[in-house]
């Protein structure tokens, strides 16, 4: 954090209620639909808030106009009820019905509208008619109502009541942050975006999988800390960015997570640099029991933009299930807590852990004595796995290959690779090895900031 | 040029006569192509000066016997007429018809020859049967005639009067050239050759796709300078390599051009040592409507072998559409101008300058502040081009691909081959960019010399 | 060879017997099929001596006990007679028939043994019951007999007796060696084993393979020496680097052979460091009329194991044509004199005299005038070559791809591979070039150890 920007921390949830019993994934999804998420105000405090149920979360409070990179944070934005009626006093449209129904940042109004100038600030997906849409507009100083198209053509009076009791203030910007400390000042990066309202995979999937990972990793710290990041897309990204540029060197690794409910195959869309975080992720994808596709780098998509804009060129991937735009819920009112499954989001977890798992125990071992093949039946290690037995999770090819790769150049994954077999089996062949005093850890990793 | 080798320069033309006409590629290829053009010779001068009222052609005149790398300039060959005649006073066979019937460089002989002798003479097609071959004999001191086979199986006499009417003098080797001067001392090389007399595809029609862009180029010079060589082929290339191998540093990029006229698919040649006009050239093929093929280098074909040999290893490529050898008009008289059209000269000029355009316009840019993504709205850049309305040229992906590669790393061909979009629209998503305030040009290029 | 490992030579081979014969590879093989070969023993000393036959082989004793790598000598195993009798009398297996009958490194045995306990010295294979599988138990300090299956389903009785006359003492290690002499310390090695007992292709079809190769390169030493080791698997190859590590830099490519006698396409398996040998095999094989596959490294196999261990990583690769467990006669009785062929033999010769020959002489040229092409005409390679016809084995395309990549920096193998010839092809149009003064001779060659 740099020492221009000072700001207070509201707060700092200590030991979380739920530290002992077990986590559902989807419970927190289905307890956080509801909440009036936006950029900025009390649907994210709210949405934090219970995350740090969970996990001991810092909730970082940023003011409005506060300088960050080529941006500033922008007014707090509140919403408290939202219609429109009839003139005799039907509610047609209802905000409390689905909060999706009001466009984000809409500034407050309450007058009677025609019809054809409510249209202006109508939004509606006529090839979906009976979806309501989700539509922003941050920036935009206006008002609008996003409504089933159904709904909208059975509205054909002359003028509407038309009201949102919102405000537009100065406030904050509001997020979260939580380092599981590892050995050393490395770091692996995971960053959430909470500013959906009413979408469960585009947003809310995201945040459970983190939130579980988060809990998991408590438990179990590594050789680098994993930093979890819940924070509004673009501008959050960019305020935390702005706010910790003078230590980003630490990030060795990143993922965007986000998509992750749905039952469709897995994407890993990679880092910008070509980074180590695409081989990895890559490997646990191909070597998992579940179907997926590697997409190359592109600037559109989640906060991986901001991470990978060419001054940070940061590390970081993102893992999806699916692709924003590509599939016919997103963002739209159908992206609920049915299209969401328990089961996917368990999966999710599993290739996330993998994956991180994988990056922490990528190390490079080297031969004590490297020259020719050590003599394996002195050791045990011969009559442990000839005839392709396994021993400790390893077959003699496994051992054989680690052990003609431990030069001190190989990582076990380099390993994996080669081999043509799994991260896991060469890391058992490992500590075989280890333990029969044929090798010892050369660097604890390549870096891969080049 | 060396100081070594003076030479007379005959001719700068001054202000073509036809400077402000439009100009008519087919017209001067119809010109040209009854002339007797040679390696050296009244011929090759004619060409030249008809080249010279469409552009300030520099002409130059290299008296024979001058060292020229591994060669000499040979003794120059000019011919007045030729023929074969029976001994009855019927001319068979006439060089007055077409240039093609007297090998190139024939020594003169004016006698009786039977037929059996004159048969060791005369090269004709057998396969097909009713055209004339192009036959060249430069270092061969001999004489020959090519003439259609039908013909040739009809002359049943017992013997010939033979005449050719030429010298083989010294004299000079003559050759044009043109600079279209740029920014910088960096020169793209447009070199092609005007060595084969009646032949309107292989010869001219890269002169006259090659006069079309200079005198475009005239009009819009650019960065780097565009030098334009009208040589013999072999040893014109040859001779001018020897004549400024000092200054050879300053060719950047390189094309010959040949084989232009006809309404076959395109092939690009690529150069030695893989140099970046390759890349532009198959970038620009790949983005335009026309068809082409890829051919890797080899060190057969036209002077690319010269320019393209160990010492020189210049990065030059060679454009044309049939390919020598492999179309059935090739060195044949078929190769006219009924072969060659204007539709297919200008299709051509298109492709050509399109190459050179993006050679001149391949600049580095560097984001001002490349920390994050910028805020697209406060510049009118975020509404102008939503939902992937276009722009200037460029679409929202477009600008976004380039402010995310705009590192200083990136040339613009190199964002738009990561980006799978044509060079022009990342090149219209720089201008609005950098009209925005948003980058400045970091250095030129990419020095393609290594 | 280390200071501290002083051992006897006992054999230095004068002028081999045969000298002056023709070779006969297959006679070779047939000789050395019946002698009881081991990891050490005088079955290895026989094979030995035999081979000395033919060439001037350095025959190595090490002492049992040498402190080798991670390794020590074993003892020396030899037998004499071993044999499975009925209690009447009656001789059911028998070493003298096989020496395959017996697990190698068997400890003597003579006792009378019940069916029962005898069933777990038994080796047979179930799925060939006809066939006697090849078993050994060097570090067991166990006996055992391997035994058709049909036979050993025959053996009803209640009890056999069991004898083994063999003894396992200090004793020494066995091996081969032999330098052809080269004009530079450089040197091409080429390791075949000599462990085997009575099987033909895994064991014996390199050492006739090898033998007849070092036959030939006596007779035309070329620029590197070439060394031939005959050497036990494993612990031989092992005690070989031990004595001779502070001069393996020597070593610039190697090939172990093996399985070289039967009918099967060729196996080329690559170097561990992917090495010069192994774009030199792959060109080789697929220039040859012979079918191949390109094998990635593995760390099981030949002893390419031990040379390609991560602090030697030697550039050998491996030669075989049958790959060891892929062919049913593997390590069986089956792998006998009738499944090697003695056109098999000189097939795998010819493949593997053109690597040597290709790796020798694969050198680079400079043109001493780059700048251009020559002038081809006037050195009379034009008119010898022209219209594609050959000149000393090379066509005009191959002379022209050496004249233009003859730049130091090219070698005859980097030329054949990227003119799509053969490096023959190259090579004669190197000699013409050499033998015009077109050019010299650059350095020796590429140095492979990085």
């Amino acid at each position: 954090m740099t020492a221009a920007v000072a700001m207070p921390r509201l707060c700092r949830s200590a030991a979380p209620d739920s530290e002992h019993l077990p986590f559902d994934s989807m419970g927190l999804v289905k307890t956080l639909f509801p909440l009036a998420r936006s950029l900025t105000g009390d649907g994210v405090r709210k949405t934090l808030h219970e995350i740090a149920k969970h996990i001991p979360l810092i909730i970082e409070e940023v003011p409005t106009g506060t300088s960050v990179l080529d941006w500033h944070v922008p007014k707090e934005w509140n919403i408290r009820t939202a219609s429109i009626r009839s003139l005799s006093g039907e509610t047609l449209v209802d905000f409390a019905e689905s909060n999706l129904h009001v466009v984000g940042y809409s500034r407050p109004i309450r007058a009677i509208v025609s019809r054809e100038d409510l249209a202006a600030h109508i939004y509606t997906l006529p090839e979906q008619p009976d979806v309501i849409p989700y539509r922003t507009g941050y920036y935009a100083d206006d008002w609008g109502f996003c409504v089933q198209d159904t709904r909208w053509q059975a509205m054909q009076d002359d003028a509407y009541l038309v009201e949102i009791d919102s405000d537009l203030e100065p406030g904050h910007l509001t997020y979260g942050e939580m380092l599981v400390p590892g050995l050393s000042d490395d770091e692996i990066l995971i960053s959430v975006h909470i500013c959906h309202p009413s979408l469960a995979n585009d947003n809310l999937s995201g945040v459970a999988v983190a939130t579980a990972l988060a809990r998991n990793l408590l438990a179990t710290p590594g050789r680098m800390g994993v930093r979890f990041l819940f924070v509004p897309a673009t501008i959050g990204a960019i305020t935390w960015l702005a706010q910790n540029e003078a230590t980003l060197g630490r990030i060795k690794h990143g993922l965007v997570l986000t998509c992750l409910g749905d039952a469709g195959r897995f994407h890993y869309k990679a880092s910008r640099r070509g980074a180590e975080i695409d081989r990895t992720a890559g490997h646990v994808l191909a070597q998992s029991q579940v179907s997926s596709t590697l997409l190359p780098f592109s600037p559109y998509g989640y906060d991986e933009r901001q991470y990978c804009s060419p001054e940070f060129d940061l590390p970081v991937g993102c893992l999806m299930r699916g692709v924003h735009g590509q599939f016919p819920e997103y963002h739209t009112s159908r992206d609920d807590c049915t299209f969401v499954t328990a089961t996917a989001l368990d999966e999710s977890l599993e290739v996330v852990s993998k994956i991180v798992s994988t990056l922490q125990r990528d190390v490079f071992y080297e031969r004590i004595d490297g020259r020719g093949e050590p003599q394996l039946g002195e050791r045990g290690l011969y009559r442990a796995i000839a005839g392709q037995k396994e021993a400790g999770g390893a077959s003699q090819m496994d051992l054989l290959w680690f052990l003609n790769l431990a030069d001190g150049r190989h990582s076990l994954l380099d390993m994996a690779i080669r081999a043509n077999t799994s991260f896991d089996r060469i890391d058992a062949a490992a500590t075989l090895a280890l333990q029969a005093g044929l090798v010892r850890v050369r660097i604890a990793s390549r870096d891969p900031q080049r």
